[in-house]
């Protein structure tokens, strides 16, 4: 245990604790606790179909502010109805009377199957347990409990200084199946110290989710329950950033460097993934052709098994990017496999098929495409669509 | 060999051969002929990357008229610049020296990997070996020689009467990956011995594959090659059919009986499957919304692989609707698998699993959506995602 993740900003307790639901006692309930009464702000699922957790946090965060985050693995409480919303309020209440705040300041998540109802009782228990257990270094057991078929925790933090006072950004993030961008199955939280106002630490929120956690793709799917929540208590005791000055623009470059750390870890821990594979879009006419061709190539099942096959296969590529609905002039089109062009101007090239197996073969394999059209560019993160994504998922609720 | 698929109908003559453009000595190029110079129709791919061989032919089927249809696989002839062009039109020159008929009256196909250029040798000796073996049963053997991932040939056929006179459907398709509605990585040839006007062959094709080969969906990729073809040759005889009546209907029943066959064995035989699943929704307040949620559902790899496990996880098909863009009530969807309600009003059954277990257990799923909001309804047909599709793609080009 260290001061990692959610807790390495001052002023954040965290613990995760085994409260049997799931079936493997592994750890199943995060509880993160701020000292003071925290700045908060949120960004939820696109999915018209919602979690009734998520329904509860999406509804009580409107008021800007949150003392405790309770997020369980191991049952989504969603699609149950009636039942689902009560147990949610029943959840945040068990947690407020422990830590002595409102129900409202409460944030919920759920992640795991659908369609079966929280068992209170487990959580009731795992609760006073996590609770017992809050320490300023748990953030790592935290990571640890909201894991559901990630292979490991993910927390990142970051330092800098603001007036000369060191403020801390720390987080963690739970994927790995039914990444795409906007909110798929994904849970992050996000702590700091730093005093920020309300508006512009939801703006940074989304400025940099736009940049990091929107920018990654593992199987197309979104979430019923996805969701990233920062919360910031100011005990950094740095002057409060309340304009889009200089200090808001430090923020946001850390709250960004803790954000795409994560978000790269959560799509090269896509489930069965052996690879992380950045996808870059390079001088093409418009910002929306730019989004149809990323999201096109990073979902792509022809690509990202010809990726984790080590083949370099780039019509698959140029392919995708053909069909994505995109504007481009495919005869004007260069495709890289890592800085080996394999495509010049919609032509093969007559490449070294040994280099290009050299650069699939690493655990990190860049994708280029540059159209020589305009000056607008971006890049999604997704990796590579293997044996395992199938058994993983073939057999996930039993 | 027998009279079936593209050689069923009258006047058409097939032949499937080897010339070792696949590394296997299998077949890979097929040489369909008609007795006399037929009526022409064709759909294409919507990719704004396309092949050459598949250029040559949308531009020459303009003319409506086909003596002559060469499909090879094992080369896509795409994305090899103006040779690909050339390679295309040399194809079309020789086999209408072979035929004896003008280059233009011969439409070309070509799959298989993008990026390598054709080897016209062993194409012009295929040919000419292919040309020494058309023979009036000959429709099997070509379904052969179109094959590239697929494991079995595709054929289908229909008989049935015009004004007493016995008129025939034939055709033959091949997937088997990349397939998805508008002309996926598919190529299928129809012909038939019907008299009909170019004006109502061409709408009888569009309508149907609306409702037949643009409701198949394998991994949502759309190839550059893709495309259906119908030759109708006025051999059987018929009072040509030049407006739409009950005659027309007959033709466009039964063209959808052939067409529907085909696309069903197509989405069933997809890369690595293991079963058939039917998507359908039903009582939606637009089209728009269940095209969208048909094709959500039939692209999500996390409910193709469930059913692959034979695991009733509904969250995920409800997932993927409610992530489709489309505009439904979550609280007023039942959702059924075969006829066993697993969620009803958005809210989970309490279902016999055992029974679950046996109706995912079939070759073919039927999947069912009821909104219970309007009268438009639709389905699609798609395939489970295995660990051979994983296997098969992960290798293609070595």
């Amino acid at each position: 245990m260290s001061k990692s993740g959610v807790t390495a900003p001052m002023g954040f307790k965290a613990a995760g604790v085994a409260c049997g639901l799931k079936k493997n006692n592994n750890k199943d309930l995060a509880l993160i606790v701020s000292d003071t009464t925290a700045t908060a702000a949120g960004i939820f699922t696109t999915n018209i179909v919602k979690g009734h957790s998520l329904k509860w946090t999406m509804d009580k965060i409107k008021k800007g502010s949150a003392k405790a985050v309770v997020i369980n693995s191991g049952c989504a409480n969603a699609c149950v109805g009636e039942r689902g919303d009560k147990d949610a309020a029943r959840m945040a209440e068990l947690a407020a009377s422990l830590v002595g705040c409102s129900p409202e300041e409460v944030m919920l998540g759920s992640t795991g199957v659908i369609g079966f109802p929280l068992d209170l009782e487990k959580i009731k228990n795992g609760l006073e347990n996590a609770f017992g257990n809050l320490t300023p270094d748990g953030g790592s057991e935290a990571a640890k409990a909201i894991m559901t078929t990630d292979t490991y925790p993910k927390e990142a933090s970051k330092t800098f200084l603001i007036d000369g006072k060191t403020v801390t950004i720390g987080g963690m993030a739970k994927g790995s199946g039914m990444i795409h961008p906007n909110m798929a199955t994904m849970i992050s939280v996000i702590t700091t110290d730093a005093a920020i106002s309300q508006q512009l630490l939801d703006k940074a929120l989304r400025t940099v989710a736009e940049r990091s956690f929107n920018r990654i793709s593992v199987d197309g799917d979104t979430s019923v329950c996805d969701k990233v929540l920062i919360l910031a208590n100011g005990m950094a005791g740095n002057n409060p950033i309340t304009e889009e000055d200089a200090n808001y623009d430090a923020f946001v470059f850390a709250l960004e460097e803790v954000s795409v750390t994560l978000a790269k870890m959560l799509a090269g821990d896509g489930e069965g993934a052996t690879k992380l594979i950045e996808i870059r879009v390079n001088n093409l006419s418009d910002r929306e052709s730019a989004h149809l061709i990323l999201n096109a190539i990073a979902k792509s099942p022809l690509v990202k098994t010809a990726i984790f096959g080590n083949d370099a296969n780039w019509g698959r590529i140029f392919t995708a990017a053909g069909y994505s609905g995109a504007k481009f002039d495919p005869d004007k089109t260069d495709i890289f496999l890592g800085d080996l062009m394999v495509c010049h101007n919609g032509i093969a090239c007559n490449f070294d098929e040994e280099k290009a197996l050299n650069i699939l073969r690493q655990k990190e394999v860049v994708i280029t495409l540059d159209f020589k059209a305009g000056n607008v560019s971006d890049r999604i993160w997704t990796c590579d669509l293997t044996y395992d994504y199938v058994k993983i998922n073939g057999s996930y609720r039993t």
